[in-house]
């Protein structure tokens, strides 16, 4: 890919999207020169769809991102569209069948460095990574219905599902500490019983890797009193929605946490993990290090260029530990000024 | 209930189940001398149904518990019974659905003098309750199936269900702060919609209380990064499974916490909210707190006996204070010093 010019879709959303996207696309500017060539396609998504065209995925919005090599994507929804008959959100789900990213990848880390903002007392560095299914569950299952009288939801897997995602949880381990943990209710639900089947027999092929399992309601309690014994969590749809959040606030540090979703094959997708913020939107201040956060992430996943995210991620932390920071992180600098002093920081290091 | 002999069906279950039971009914002896009658009736339940009747909740326990006013519960499972066929945890979700015990109420509490124990680094003191739906949902839709393919669980809620356990909440906000959380996934599930529009009629009949919602991903967060926002967390069963335990987490104190599942007449259910503990297992050293306040909680709660509850409750504290507390709070007294302490304290008290 590096010798082509790279497509990249641009999906600022809503409030602070467009915000944040400015800075993150700033920064792939600065870190690209004479180094990565790439163009980038902005189309509207979200509240941004609805206000355009009425619905939150529009047609060319989505065949944009099925001919990029990836898509960054910044923040959607609000208050202004919570009582459209199509929410923003759904655009969300729809985008993640339509390019089938089945697996949304969540880096959770506390590096010594970042311990003071974490709110939990005495933590080790903590650097975990969350792989949660994306594109099944309870999330799409069929029947879903509601009446009068009653509402149904339906959780449903199939081997291929869970063995997909849980591949991808084994290959990313044996980068890593080589142990995966399995986050289920094995001893209520039925989905879980075949993801302990499937995913036991997935582990048989990665026997350099430690596995082990972990009911939903203990690693819930786990990832606050000892976070730093996990590597890579595995999980279904909506465990991984409420778990990864959960990690993501003991870091303590939610504006600066990028995230992947991908497929096996087409292009992956790369966001914030936190929301569009409407009560800062506008005002200057949204932290922009979980988009620029992102964006590296992109680099080194889509791109193998982990030299040029490397350059980012340097950047970023010598901003941190300057103290040019945004406000939710105790700092009063401004959007521009973080991300300017990152550029500063990216031009010093070359 | 105060002038007649009052019946308890006791179920101590499974390793240090019958080991913090003991120390449960000392203090609940200790207490009542001449201020309340009771008999107690102790069944086999968990592991301790399947050895001696091959079925965790046996016949005769289960019509014990029928007769009761109150059923007190240590703690089941364990190792031994991994591979049974018939699982301990079977018994819990039985006896929950023929007591009709639909609504689980968990107090959550950091007081003052327990924030040393929280591993959250500045908490204000924090004081909620959790009531989270107990007999329906995904623990008991159907269809529930697995095979070679796939598998399928099925969330699955009535207006009745939701309307039943959200008037225990509002109940008991009226008691309280007069505040009511509910967490749902209403941008997803179609339960969820059923339960905002069940539970804000059910509002609509307490006007005192402040009603609002939230995702159960950002009241992951919440509870971690301020949980001194909360009074009543309304929730259904799996969502409430994951952050009632998530919330005793951060308490930092486990082995303290009680609990009660009620229905809407019959015997309510009290029990710890821990587990049973198979590694510390006939060591003397269980934490019989989360055990002892369950028997004040029955007190107060079925018995209406809350002067009792509270020299239970105070003692506890002066216990706690004078640091003769179990190796999970960082001392070194045993279960029995602990129990024997406290009994003190409701002698001096007298
Ligand atoms: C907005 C919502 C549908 C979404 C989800 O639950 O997947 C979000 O919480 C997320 O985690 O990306
Ligand atoms: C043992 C298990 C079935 C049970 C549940 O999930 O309800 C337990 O976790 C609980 O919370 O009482």
């Amino acid at each position: 890919m590096t010798n082509q010019v790279a497509k990249i879709t641009v999906l600022s959303g809503d409030y602070i999207g467009p915000e944040i996207m400015k800075a993150g696309l700033a920064v792939l500017k600065a870190v690209s020169q004479d180094q990565f060539h790439y163009q980038i396609d902005e189309q509207p998504f979200g509240g941004a769809g609805i206000d355009q065209f009425g619905v939150p995925l529009p047609d060319e919005t989505l065949s944009s991102a099925k001919q990029s090599d990836a898509v960054l994507l910044a923040a959607i929804g609000g208050p202004k569209w919570d009582d459209a008959p199509n929410r923003p959100e759904k655009g969300l789900l729809q985008i993640r069948q339509e390019l089938n990213l089945f697996a949304n990848i969540r880096p959770t880390s506390i590096s010594a460095a970042m311990q003071r903002y974490s709110p939990i007392k005495q933590v080790e560095p903590v650097n975990f990574v969350i792989v949660r299914e994306l594109t099944s569950g309870i999330y799409f299952g069929k029947p879903r219905e509601i009446d009068d009288t009653h509402a149904i939801d339906t959780m449903r897997y199939t081997v291929d599902e869970i063995r997909r995602v849980a591949r991808v949880a084994f290959e990313m381990a044996m980068k890593r500490k080589r142990h995966v943990t399995m986050v289920d209710k094995a001893n209520v639900l039925a989905t879980s019983n075949l993801w302990r089947r499937v995913v036991a027999e997935v582990a048989a092929d990665f026997p350099e890797v430690h596995y082990d399992t972990s009911y939903v309601d203990a690693a819930a309690m786990k990832i606050i009193s000892a976070p730093e014994q996990f590597d890579v969590i595995l999980t279904e749809n909506m465990f991984g929605d409420i778990l990864s959040d959960e990690a993501a606030e003991i870091t303590g540090s939610l504006g600066t946490i990028p995230s992947m979703s991908r497929g096996s094959d087409g292009p992956a997708l790369y966001e914030p993990i936190h929301g569009s913020a409407p009560d800062i939107a506008g005002k200057g201040i949204a932290n922009p290090l979980s988009m620029i956060n992102s964006v590296a992430m992109m680099l080194t996943h889509t791109f193998d260029r982990s030299d040029l995210a490397d350059q980012i991620s340097q950047s970023v932390d010598a901003v941190i530990d300057s103290g040019t920071v945004t406000p939710d992180l105790g700092g009063n600098a401004t959007t521009n000024q973080v991300t300017n002093a990152i550029i500063q920081q990216i031009y010093e290091r070359r």
